[in-house]
Order: C-alpha cells, then sequence, then structure tokens
C-alpha cells in the first residue's frame, strides 16, 4: 500500500500490530480516528496508557486487576477452600457470567504448547502449587480449554499435585446444551456416552 | 460483559468504538497491548495522536497530507489538465497503485446519499467547482463506486460542470477483468453488451 502520509503510515502500522487486524481495516480505522475531534482522539490515547500503567495482576491469582488484590480474592464471602485454574483472564470472566461458582481462581495466562516455545516455566504455574499447599484448601477445578495444549497442562498440574491431599477436578465432558446429536463430533460423543450419568431428576 | 477492571473496560469501550471491532475483539485487543513493553503503548497511543495533529488535507484535492498542498499536487511532472473525482483518500491509492493514471485528484470526502444525511454541502465539491473553473482544466473524471449514492453524486457532479467545456467521463463500466462470463450479474453484463467496444489489438 502506497500510503501518501508518514503519521497515517506509522498509524496504519500500529494499528495492524493488533490481533486479526490486516492493513486495509487498520487504513479503515485510522482514517475513522482521523475524522473525530482532537479531545476523542486523546480519549481514545489515553486509555490505552492508562491500562498499561493502572492495572495490574492480581499478586494471589494472576486475574487483571486495579488493585494488588483483584476483587475475586478480597471477597470474603468467596469460598476460599476452592481453586479453579484457568488460562486466561477471559475465562475468569465466562465462569463469573454463569453464576454459579463462588470460589476463587488461579489464572495461568497461557497453557504449555511446546509448538509456540511455552513451557511450564513460562506460566503462572509455581504460584498454584504454593496456593495448593497452604491447608486451606480443599479442591483444585482443573478448567483448560479440552486441546491438545489443554490436556497437556492438565496432566503436568495433575503431576505436581496429585500427592497432596487435595481433591483435583476437571469440567465435565460431555454434550453441550442445546446441540443437536447428529451433529455432534463422534470423539466428545464417544466420551460423553463412556463417562454417561445416572439419570436424576 | 463483566470486566473485572475499569481501566480495561475502559480501553474496551474505546477500541470497540473503531470500525468493525465489537467488545470481545476489542477486549482481545486490549489484551494484547496489554502484554506489550510500556515503550511499545507509548508508541502505539502516540501514533494515533501525532495521526491527528500532524496531517491535514490537501488545501487543493482534500487528499491526506503532512504537508499543505499533498505530494500529487504539487508534483510538477502530473498533468495538471486533468482531475479525477474520487470518494476518499483510499481511491487515490487505488487509482495510484495501477499506475496508470498521471493527473491530479479531487477527494470528495463521501458522497451524496440522503439516506444517510449526506448532502452535496457536507462534500468538497465546492472547491471542485472553483478548480474546473480554471482554464488550465480540460478534463474531469467521475471515478466514484458505480452505487446508487455514486450515480446520484455523479449526476449532480454533471449538471455543475456541463455548462463549462471541460470534457467530463466516468470510469467505464463493463465486465471485470478475469471474471467468468456466467458468474457476471446480469446487469453488468446487459450494461457491457450495451456499450461493447469495437475490438483492436
Amino acid at each position: 500500500m502506497n500510503i501518501p502520509s508518514k503519521y497515517l503510515e506509522r498509524a496504519v502500522d500500529q494499528l495492524s500490530s493488533l490481533p486479526g487486524i490486516g492493513k486495509r481495516t487498520a487504513l479503515r480505522m485510522a482514517l475513522q480516528l482521523l475524522n473525530r475531534e482532537v479531545d476523542e482522539i486523546i480519549d481514545f490515547s489515553s486509555a490505552i496508557i492508562e491500562l498499561k500503567n493502572n492495572t495490574s495482576k492480581c499478586e494471589i491469582c494472576g486475574n487483571i486487576s486495579d488493585t494488588q488484590i483483584c476483587f475475586i480474592c478480597s471477597n470474603l464471602n468467596r469460598d476460599k477452600t476452592i481453586i479453579c485454574v484457568v488460562e486466561d483472564i477471559r475465562d475468569v470472566m465466562a465462569i463469573e457470567a454463569t453464576q454459579s461458582y463462588n470460589g476463587l481462581y488461579h489464572v495461568l495466562n497461557g497453557v504449555i504448547s511446546p509448538m509456540d516455545g511455552i513451557a511450564p516455566s513460562d506460566l503462572n504455574i509455581n504460584s498454584l502449587i504454593q496456593r495448593a499447599d497452604s491447608k486451606e484448601v480443599k479442591e483444585v477445578i482443573f478448567a483448560l480449554s479440552p486441546t491438545m495444549e489443554g490436556d497437556t497442562t492438565n496432566y503436568y498440574l495433575y503431576k505436581k499435585l496429585k500427592n497432596s491431599t487435595i481433591l483435583l477436578t476437571t469440567l465435565s465432558r460431555g454434550v453441550a446444551v442445546g446441540t443437536e446429536l447428529q451433529y455432534i463430533d463422534g470423539h466428545t460423543l464417544g466420551r460423553s456416552l463412556a463417562s454417561r450419568q445416572e439419570f436424576t431428576i
């Protein structure tokens, strides 16, 4: 692309560094930004800078937070005996949105993936082992994505934690609510048959 | 979405104000930005602010430019007798990329669209009429998109300019290069049959 302004080119380069954004979309974004008022542009830029300056990772669970300890870890009404291990803060948000979990979280900030060069030491795993060592914790739930990398990480965590007296659980695998049986992939269907549950009302 | 940080929420709001970006994509962008170093974040934000502060519209043609007069209008090698009227600076870039035009441009910054509340007075049309008044200009090419709004704008410009001695032309309509005949829409095919050209080698 032959961009007629070096400032526009720089803005396009920066915007196209965002995930999933190519040069053409970045150009469309830059031109839309250019059409805004100066104070709107300053609002936009300062929101990005303040995000970096004013947020940090919760010292206990690794969730993003405006304070040293996140609002979940500091909430006295949460059940401190259960820790739910997730990959990403978006998973915390997804589980919180279900309103069916009242324990704490532990955000690994990724999963073990040798293909992407992510080793256990790159993840927030040591602090999980330390937390699990405390007498308060009774259960650790592995709530990682059911992918190869997620399963590898589950297995690694299991090996690290199996000698403790803590109950180790994982999300149940099975048929998603609302899907039609004929469209479910064979692997999922097979597993949910094998791990069938007693029917209760 | 229940975002655990008000700074993250603000960044997501701002990023989702970009065209084509929803809240989920904005969250993904914000988290990717958050993982960058502070100086990278400052580079990102300053690129947006400097875009607004350091670029302006060329005083002659309305193209985006780092200088008062854009590099096309100030280029002495360009043919100043032809003005190509386009909707957007991206159209200038598209035509420049063909390397088959050496005249000047005039960027309307939109097309007449009563549905979107865009009247002729909202566009960069008066300055086009003034430019066309100069003795130097011999031809005005209407290079607007072949849409209802583009055609309306073409017709409006035609009415404004038809009394001058300037040659008024438009991009040829017809079959796009490389398309298979069976997949061309009937309207385009009908028009390109009606306006068939003598075959030359």
